[in-house]
């Protein structure tokens, strides 16, 4: 089902995705969502964040549309199947209630989310946060990439405007509801046997970067006792966050570290890591990065998601709709949304998530079924007729 | 004394130097060798492995020459002494027996080294080891940079033939002695209260590539339990070395390490750590590398350099001929420099050291006192006018 995406951005020898935000691929993935607004008759818009936005009939404040979709880019050496699936799934569930001959009462969209997976800037869920105006547009124009080009460089380049960026009430207006299909990340669907399921709501979780500063000399005539080498309360730390999340029934995860100057044969003046923590209870969460904050020179916080439970009145609609006699099942999820970013700024917004027999996300071992994929469709149109009575 | 090349390859924010071999900043420093060479009259040669020899007088195999010199490139972010200080003193020198009306025996000759520190291709003295031979060719043309760039294509960039390089018997040969001025990396002449003073051995030393190979996967949804993290082992392995370290009286540094994908929201597939250890023993680095091994998905050698003792009766004549009455102390060192190659070569080499107040080296806050870096001159040229009568 995502054959016509399969070559965009993909790393030949790994199998994995490279699709940052405003990339050469981004943009050819950009491409694609507005052929496929053409080919459709749909009205295509981009907003002043960058998101897209393709429209069947014309949403106003008064008669907000039902949205669907969600995001085009990956993280690095990604999988095919998080964030594409969902915006190839809506244009297919659009194709089935135009097969069924639906008229719906109010305009049907499909959205692609900016810059979810915050691959490039650290930010994930750039558009949504921008979109929604909890992520400031100074802030957000500072971020720079590993390159070192700020937020600002890069979508200029795009050619976009980024003075324009920020909070955008008429966009946001136009959403009446926002309902994402997403592929499973976990494997409650699998414990289940079921191919579809319904979020139930995404855990509170957060990004920190951890500064540990030592002084950078010779690898060779430093003696031991003279070093201040940085490199072991980095490695503390990385034991101590993963015993400390066993403890405290988190996750926590170092997977992007910088190490300055980087030399083989020299003790390194500075490393950073990012620290990933998740949990059902904020509290936990917020107790482990506190233990952690005293191994290092600096912690600094890059964000932050309370945790969002979708609205219960459409959540429950939803599992009835898909499920029938034998609701669809109610998954918690330790991954973070643009679905998620909306429903905290008070749009009803809910989840479909299609089954993921590994369970592996953020990899190129991410997968999904065929025939799963083709259920989630049938779902997500099943939604939307619902929703469009 | 460095005042000239201060500029080149500096790094305004942090006064670093980035001067990896091959890049603009090597390319500005070999003109600036060429232009030394011009104003003294010295005959200029780049051998094919890269190496610059500036000579007064015409060696022959019959009639070689005493040369003097050291290395213009740098480690990233490293310091302004290492290298440039043997190279500025070996012109400083020559200056000098000029002024002294001294007619040399042999040609004098000034070299500078190609790609000493590694920096750009992981592999140290890649210059010296290509003119010895050491270093294949095949291996050499082979390593990447951190952009991919093979040396074949990096050499080939700035003009060069890399199907060229190689052994080069005919340069060798006319090397009859070889001394590198080089500021001390240690506190050596601190402790001893003198400006200068000559190498006794450099330490065997090596570095390996340790690869920690894991399972990528998504950093919120997946369990601790299902998780094949390699950012653990690498952690334990950072450790271990520094603890085995100070058991076996050697040192262990990982000072370059590269995390894949690097996403902050995903567990790594992979972590590369470099470790560069070294000590008086042999037996006892590699029983540190042994230990560690284990703790590793491969480990491969990517340098190993055997104990260089220098040559001891030029060694006790430098410390006599510097030092008068006191001979200049003897200092051992865990550094690796050219002058090591081409003694381990069987070139006839010394090593005359300059006091580093601070020890510190391998970083901006290197340093040499303007009165010991003319001392250092001094020393230099009463050794050439020694070896040269």
């Amino acid at each position: 089902m995502l054959e016509p995406l399969a070559h965009i951005g993909r790393d030949q020898e790994t199998g994995g995705y490279l699709r940052d935000a405003w990339s050469h691929a981004d943009l050819e993935l950009r491409e694609w969502f507005g052929g496929e607004a053409a080919r459709r008759g749909l009205d295509l818009r981009e907003d002043r964040n960058g998101n897209l936005w393709a429209w069947w009939g014309s949403p106003s404040p008064e008669r907000p549309g039902v949205v669907t979709g969600s995001h085009l880019d990956s993280v690095r050496q990604g999988g095919a199947y998080d964030g594409p699936l969902g915006v190839v799934s809506a244009f297919a569930a659009l194709d089935l209630l135009r097969e069924r001959d639906i008229t719906p009462s109010v305009p049907v969209g499909v959205a692609c989310f900016t810059d979810e997976e915050g691959a490039r800037f650290g930010v994930p869920c750039m558009g949504s946060r921008l979109l929604t105006g909890v992520l400031s547009p100074e802030r957000a124009l500072g971020l720079t990439d590993d390159d070192g080009g700020t937020l600002a460089e890069v979508m200029k380049r795009a050619g976009r405007r980024p003075r324009e960026i920020g909070r955008d009430e008429e966009t946001l207006a136009a959403v009446g509801t926002f309902v994402e299909l997403h592929v499973e990340q976990g494997r409650g669907l699998v414990t289940e046997d079921r191919p579809v399921g319904v979020a139930a709501a995404i855990w509170p979780h957060g990004r920190w970067r951890f500064d540990f500063r030592g002084r950078a000399d010779h690898a060779g005539t430093t003696r031991l006792a003279d070093r201040d080498d940085p490199m072991l309360p980095f490695a503390r730390m990385v034991l101590a966050a993963r015993e400390a999340a066993e403890r405290l029934g988190v996750v926590a995860t170092v997977g992007k570290t910088r190490v300055s100057p980087g030399n083989a044969n020299a003790i390194p003046g500075l490393v950073s890591a990012w620290l990933d923590a998740r949990g059902a209870d904020e509290r936990a969460v917020r107790e482990l990065v506190a233990e952690l904050t005293a191994t290092a020179s600096e912690v600094g916080e890059e964000s932050w998601t309370p945790e969002v439970g979708f609205d219960p009145v459409l959540r429950d609609r939803l599992a009835r709709v898909i499920g029938g006699d034998t609701p669809a099942p109610i998954l918690p999820t330790g991954a973070g949304h643009d679905a998620g970013i909306l429903a905290a700024a008070g749009v009803p917004s809910a989840m479909v998530f299609v089954r993921n027999p590994t369970g592996v996300s953020h990899s190129p071992g991410e997968h999904a079924e065929q025939a799963d994929c083709e259920a989630g469709v049938v779902a997500l149109a099943d939604v939307l007729e619902d929703l469009c009575r």
